[in-house]
């Protein structure tokens, strides 16, 4: 493992806990406008979506457009699905940024501080750079390059995006590591060489999780957070 | 002044000292090949280059090609004139990558903590993704996302470059500030509508320096150095 170079990192889940975040910021964002929400809900409706969003940019039906456009759009069926059509062009503008301020997992700022000493890291993320950056900002996630989907125009897991990560940095696919808590952006990553690392995120979808609560393959590096990956990457 | 979100930093000359740092690092690398170069020509040659090695890609004669390269064909250039033709691969490829570990001017990196505590910061260079990330790694510029000519694929001073930057962060030109000690870097970026800041370098191509001396026009900032700038941006 000693040509290991740079570690990637999936965000959304893997580093932060955008369900929480959601179910904090919403009501804040929309008091007064409607107390009926179930904002647990709400956030798995709005990541519900997520997926499906993306997948018109995968299939090259629609031009690349950003995440902040996609959730945007999401976020508009949302708001009319559940009544709150009282919000400001502000208002929703605010709800759409949750997306920049999310709470990182108790592990992820130190796990993320220790890998930094000895490789490169980078999100490897379908969030847009100015999301990335402004995530970064506001939850002190001290990457040392953004790269991900903007730069290559597509969404993961087409092999593009992880593609571009490596050829930007000038660096084989052997020489990174894509760490994630989705077995499914592993399967992509070591399709194209990459090195691939599962962390579980057992709460991501809240108690009654059922997917991704355990590596699915012999991942090269299998860990219970970031800060047990980073002794592993050193050894 | 407090519509400015995020500051954009020139590197070459304004950050790290360039032609020092081939001088210190040339002569080790070819130790034993040819004892009679003078390395501060060598490098005022291979700066030399620099400009006309990007015109091609700028008047669109060229595809885009990265900084390295071009570095890379100046450096063929140079080792014919020079007779260093008893290196190998390996020790051109070492002279290749003094670019990416150029030394800071003593002001950097301090200055550069100062104003990220109030701004997103960003390299606005001519400088590839993979040299940039390298140079901040070894030299510790602390940036929160790395922009400049690879994300537009077009060298500055070419428009693109600077609105690529400031697109990627989703900002308006007005909320930008770019930073150089070249005027003509400052010129082309306040034609697009970013504010300006000049910081004088005026060893950076040695004790006989004739341009940019002194602010030509009368940018937003003048500053001494990068530490009395991020105080004028707190003001």
């Amino acid at each position: 493992m000693s040509d290991i170079r740079a570690v990637f990192f999936d965000v959304f889940g893997t580093l932060v806990d955008w369900r929480t975040s959601v179910v904090q910021q919403g009501p804040k964002i929309t008091f007064g406008k409607n107390t009926e929400i179930d904002w647990e809900q709400f956030a798995d409706e709005w990541r519900g979506m997520y997926q499906p969003s993306m997948e018109s940019v995968r299939s090259n039906l629609r031009d690349w457009v950003s995440l902040d456009t996609l959730h945007r759009e999401s976020l508009n069926v949302l708001i009319k699905r559940h009544g709150l059509t009282a919000l400001t062009k502000y208002e929703i503008e605010e709800l759409n940024r949750i997306w920049h301020r999310l709470i990182p997992w108790p592990d992820t700022v130190d796990g993320l501080h220790k890998i930094r000493q000895h490789y490169i890291i980078a999100p490897m993320s379908n969030g847009n750079i100015a999301l990335m950056t402004n995530l970064s900002k506001h939850s002190g996630l001290p990457w040392d390059v953004i790269l991900g989907a903007e730069i290559a125009r597509q969404y993961k897991p087409r092999p593009e995006v992880y593609l571009a990560g490596a050829s930007a940095l000038d660096l084989q696919c052997s020489e990174c590591v894509m760490v994630a808590a989705h077995n499914d952006d592993l399967r992509a990553a070591r399709k194209i060489g990459f090195k691939t690392a599962f962390i579980p995120r057992p709460t991501e979808y809240g108690r009654d999780q059922k997917t991704d609560l355990e590596a699915e393959e012999a991942w090269d590096f299998t860990a219970a957070n970031l800060l047990d990956l980073a002794n592993r990457l050193k050894a």
